[in-house]
């Protein structure tokens, strides 16, 4: 199993999902017996900032506008399920409140496939005793509903349906935290998962098999494709490429942490996407003079990729570079790249998988092959029998480089709260900005000095995490000024365009 | 073409769906080519009140937990397009507002395919600037989208992205109308609807092609599945029989006047469902005495189903009397209703279709067949370029039976500004209570020296009709104090139960 | 004592308040002991539509501007008691709901003493948990306030406490009604009272005693000045002249069937004030052609004085119609009136108080001396011991000159909510628009053949009446385009002006 | 001119109005012109924690009840002031936004003089087109209106309609702020004042007269009584006592660099009341021990007071310490607190004045005039035209002994916005927790090495200064779970009970 994972995101792209496919493709060309694990693409993107999500180029996932659009229906029987949950939360309270639920303490909030930042708080409930009790609530998009991750962890249907009567929905007026199963419908919530539970199989455009299944958020969730899907492919082929979503301070940490924790699973080497472009933005270049050579800045937002290459080596890992090459990169740039990540001990090999498909991934393959056969030995980071705040501590100073861990007061009060939910031997999702390091989205590179704030904790009882938020992290994305959608067509004869 | 329709509805249910799949299973064991048009069902009254909606007994389609749940997914994609559409429209807001929407007078809400009450009034886009503007909205359930009615009116991808433009989304705070296709995303929404404008093809039990697409409310729509799958099942088959929501006061008179009009479809013949439990209950019988022989309440009763008789006339159709037998049926209480439907005309045939599937209905085959060989002489009840005033008068007389229509001043002003939306020479959907030919829920059987009071009227200019709001009409149901999900169950192993 | 009241009010104006000051005035100048007794004018529409309210012209009470601005306080005073009560509610919520409260049936709202649209409907308790439970409310002015009711009523501190421990403030989540003294805090709510509970003597420009004091709205509730000024003043003098709100179909029916009799009084005689103009614009003519003499609109609007006449009789009262005269009313016109109130047996005396004080306002003198000193029998229109519905029918038949009462659903509810509450032997009070004798505020002149719509009925158990409520109600007005305060302003040294 | 201030409020109480109107009677008794001014007390409060504020014993002003409730109207004034801007700032939106208001940015709120928690975030505007356009708001308490410190700063009518005119109400869709003046109404707004703005006469027990006037909120506003009263007060007497509110770290530096500053006042000398409680509070006591010697603690907690003397002398005034003597206190405690003080240079005066009025002050009057005699040097803290980071620094090292200031980017964001507002150049109102000298309320005595977080800046440009917000400042309190005004009573005399 090959973990594919990334620098810190910039505007500036990366290219993990193309990479992913081209490296399962170019093993493919090699004969080898290779399978490619992604998640799902939601539609609340695809509609808003960035259009599809199905890899590009000749590296790619077929059909795409199938892919995109709807897919299997796997998101809306989560979103489906999650809100039922949530309608029998609100008709629990009207018809009585036999749980005597608090009305200002509901954590179970609604979901849509959809960004759409008016739905984030609502007040719901009005319009006078008929038409229920008045609640402030909100909406998440589905990819951060807990459903998702629960479906992404669960191994099998009845382990869901344990999983969703564990989630939290609240508590009651006397502060007992109130679990699903207590409103008494698991089993509707679990009738609706039927079909979604199954992995799709689909398949690249070279046609190798592609698994995609489930899709969460990688910060208030584990950021990965479900354990179903990945253990499937494991049974059917020798090579399984997976992804992981944000940089590998989020993603790649929480797929070792949370999903081949929880799920036994031994991943076997990691590769972190790069691109001169995004290190070149990491080392303070603005984005429109991307094109030009700049050595300099080069070396200085490569501090982001050494820190992410130590970081995989903590997990007993061997990681290999995968240079997303563009057009406008220099030879002297990605020369300059070979040096500084030969330094480390990672290769780093030219992919140009895009433009070629499985041809432009051979060297890659031979590279990771190569990572493989060394010895290594996976583990995860911390052990999850410590106390909470020594987790969060070990993560921030480790993968982050923080020199340590404020916890704000509410975030201390919730450590205590977790002891009453048994929720302190489970592992920590860190919610955290993608873009840095740190805590703070401005700091690139490979940022030192600072402290990381826990601002609150949250109790994903149904996944079998603790959620540590930090900094302000947005569930549910607003459109930009100019959607994505405005571009989009379709004619009377079905041909699709402006979807990628 | 034969459509089924019904008897007022009463708690004591009447079979609508089963004798629809009965009569075509049936036509089949004749050796006819019969196909069965029907309504998707709604996820929201199938965790709720009554289960699934698929038949029952020997006259249902299959696979049944596959069409009660998600089925082919069209439901969720107008759940997603309807929202789109709504975010699109509070992304303009909050990005600026160019085209001066005036926040107190959106018309489009949301929608979810759940019962939930607590959304039907709610207040969206708080929080903060950061968060959208502030607004009073709500959510309807999915399938009272004028989406939904747009899939069932449209022809085909073209007309339906036409229609999705032509949506009323709201007004300037100078009181000029707004279109969605000001907003610029008719082809995203187009996109949306790329699988879902396929109708559905699945069989009954017995193997009759049943066609199943779309699924309106039939009270602020027309509540008939859709036109292309109706189109489509006149090219394949002899005998088409399909059903309309509702009471035949609605579903009927809205499938005449809406459906086949727009459409250019001419029925030929029409079946009325009725049950002597219901029309007992019509004669003021309680649900709990239902299992007594009563004539007197039965004669009284079957006054509701005589103005049915007499209204399908005034189309220049047709009408056969299916009487679906229960057990608690008395012979002579059977007889009676013979004699009193044959008094008018209209042959009352024995249907149970239940127990026996399509044996059970050949009697009613042939009394549909006799039916159809008479000469018939299909016509829409009003000429459509008359004045709106007078659409609604000539409903509320001739098929209601009414004394005549109250406007409310604000109805009154709404039909002014019809003229500014074009709408004048379109089709009347009447939104009514279904449980009586009057505006009051309560009155049963055959009421008379009633006036029906319009309160608002609504341009559904995508649809392509005006609605005429009567007293209150809920377009977002509630769940009851034990919802059917808490019956539901499915095994680690796939085997549901308590779906119907 | 003198009831000043008047036909229904048109923009045109009457001049109730100038005439009540000017009658007065004329007594005091013949010799007699005479104290004029007012209400105490709001806030609200001072800043809003109209300025001042203390009298105009020559029939004036001062000092004017403090009357108009705050005066002695006791509207602020309602203001606190009111807010303190609806702070003490949801601090019960809040602190634990030990009366199991039903937030969706809470029923006392919040006052200000201002004109403020965007009160009339909020939610409250938002931002979490710690401020509070959301309900849905709203504000009304404080003139609406069922403690300005109170306060009218009252026979002085005593009183006025029980009073207000008897208000209605919601009821349990079991249905149960609760009363304000259920949350312990009556003695701090009558203590805010202590000064306001004392009727406030000031006096008009001639030196006649004037005592202003309460003056609740004439909708919901009984619009006439306090009970403990009107017993101070007959205890002071020999002619007591008072007025009550709207025209004599709301304020003097209230007058007499609630002030009169919850405080044993005895009137001895009614003025009814009218003017050309006004009674023009009751027979048709606009407003910007009541300068135009027109003598047959005169005799058409004149039928709805002729109206108000005959009412004042059902109570066993002699009616003086003064006729408050305009530089444009003509001679002819002027003659017309006289001849069609003499045919009524009512007097109509000129009136020209506003031009010069007490001296325009002898002939009035002498006419209501003259009526008072024939025989008289005043009694309440009905008997308090009837039903409600008999109570408002024959409040509806009498004195609107209705067809009948319809009761929606809700309201029969409610009605028998009232025996629970033990409202049923109370008098009732009508809120309608005071603009017609109907419940439709077009229906100008005296309107025959409508039906009144009872569509609430509401329990002020605090200050002892019904109020049923028909039509549409504001009880929280909104600033016009240009408010009033545009047009006020006091310089440095306090001169103010813009006021009146 | 003696300022009465203290140490750091606790719950055990200091007694700091008792002390200057014990200190004013015991001038007025060695037959000095004594006046005593104070604030006026607020509604809130007394019906909620603790009752009136007239001080206390036999250092009191009369009438207690008078000025408990109500008294002048003045804060009603303010109230009703301040409401109508809101309503008038709403009106100007609902009648079409001339000035194209952003609805997210209104900053405006409305106020009660009542403690009401719900009040604190609510959405008006609701109920649909008629009633508004929906916005977030919420209501403080009236003390913390800004037209509350603008009565208290400004020198007269003419001065307060600049003022008025001034206030920011919040900015335009583009980003322009908006002022009060251009919704044209700062006339009607001044005319509100026409009676509060006069000081209010009334005297102590022992016949010194006192005025009192006004009573801003000690954390968003400057928390000392009105200017007026203040300069009037110099003028009649030879001595004038006043008192600010909260600590002298918050109080007696707003007095001094706000309201010494802009009005151009002198004051003479600073009395720091203290208790023995409170101090040994102050070293940690819990309040039920406070009964008991503790020397100890004492020494520990009497460091907080010795901030404060120290304080006051970086104004260049001499201090002097009235220990509010309490019968647990011990000797040796007493005796303690007398050489602590000694060795700052600063007396420690026992004061007696709540169990013996005047009598019990002579010797703190005496060590007051001693002091005064000195020769003194008063100036502000800081130079006005510094820029506003500097000024926060120094009042946050110089009188909190912090170690620096750390600013919220939303509070950089905001400095920058105040250049626009032409609100660089004034003093600077800080908003901090009143119970430590930081910004963490639990840090007693006198901490030392702790940061000051800025995290908002707000304008009060009518009142003349910037807010800079530390921590979570409420300005709307709740009530507690039994309010206080559950105690009080008046009986159908007029006799008061449980009012202080």
């Amino acid at each position: 199993m090959i973990l594919v994972t990334a620098i810190n995101p910039t505007p500036a792209g990366e290219g993990k999902t193309t990479t992913s496919i081209g490296l399962a493709d170019a093993l493919h060309r090699q004969g080898k017996k290779a399978v490619v694990a992604l998640r799902e693409p939601s539609l609340g993107p695809c509609f808003g900032m960035k259009g599809g999500a199905a890899g590009g180029g000749y590296a790619q996932v077929v059909p795409m506008e199938d892919i995109n659009l709807h897919f299997t229906g796997d998101f809306h029987a989560i979103t489906t399920a999650h809100n039922l949950l949530a309608a029998l939360i609100d008709n629990h309270i009207f018809q009585g409140n036999a749980l005597d639920l608090d009305v200002n303490r509901i954590v179970w909030k609604r979901v849509l496939d959809i960004n759409d930042r008016a739905l984030r708080h609502v007040v719901t409930g009005l319009g006078g005793r008929a038409h229920g009790v008045p609640r402030e609530s909100g909406f998440d998009i589905t990819v951060a509903s807990e459903m998702m991750a629960i479906l992404c962890l669960a191994d099998g249907l009845a382990d869901m349906k344990r999983r969703l009567g564990r989630i939290l929905i609240g508590c009651t007026r006397s502060g007992r935290p109130v679990h699903a199963e207590e409103l008494g419908a698991t089993g509707a919530l679990a009738l609706l998962f039927k079909d979604a539970i199954k992995p799709n199989l689909v398949q690249t455009i070279e046609g190798t098999p592609a698994l995609i299944h489930g899709g969460p958020f990688a910060n208030i969730a584990h950021g990965c494709s479900s354990v179903m899907a990945t253990k499937y492919a494991l049974r059917c082929a020798d090579y399984v490429v997976t992804e992981a979503g944000f940089g590998a301070d989020l993603g790649a940490e929480k797929f070792f942490d949370i999903k081949c924790r929880l799920a036994g699973l031994k991943p076997d080497a990691a590769v972190i996407v790069a691109t001169v472009r995004a290190l070149k933005m990491n080392g303070g270049v603005p984005k429109d003079e991307l094109g030009t050579e700049n050595l300099d800045a080069l070396r200085r937002g490569a501090s982001n990729l050494e820190k992410h290459i130590e970081n995989i080596g903590k997990f007993g890992l061997p990681a290999v570079v995968a240079v997303n090459v563009f057009p406008t990169d220099t030879e002297a740039e990605l020369s300059l790249l070979d040096e500084l990540c030969a330094r480390l001990g990672a290769p780093a090999v030219r992919s140009e998988v895009w433009a070629k498909g499985g041809a432009g991934g051979l060297a890659l393959a031979d590279a990771v092959e190569a990572a493989i056969k060394k010895p290594s030995d996976f583990h995860p980071l911390y052990d999850v029998k410590k106390p909470i705040a020594e987790k969060i501590e070990m993560i921030a100073r480790e993968i982050y480089g923080a020199d340590g861990v404020d916890f704000t007061p509410e975030a201390k009060k919730q450590m205590t709260e977790m002891e009453m939910l048994g929720m302190t031997e489970t592992p920590v999702c860190m919610a955290k900005t993608q873009y840095s390091f740190s805590d703070n989205p401005v700091l690139l590179g490979r940022p030192t000095g600072f402290h990381i704030t826990v601002r609150e904790l949250r109790a994903s009882c149904g996944a079998g995490f603790v959620v540590a938020l930090t900094g302000s992290v947005l569930t549910m994305p607003g459109l930009p000024k100019v959607p994505a959608a405005m571009g989009m067509d379709i004619t009377g004869d079905g041909v699709i365009t402006g979807l990628f």
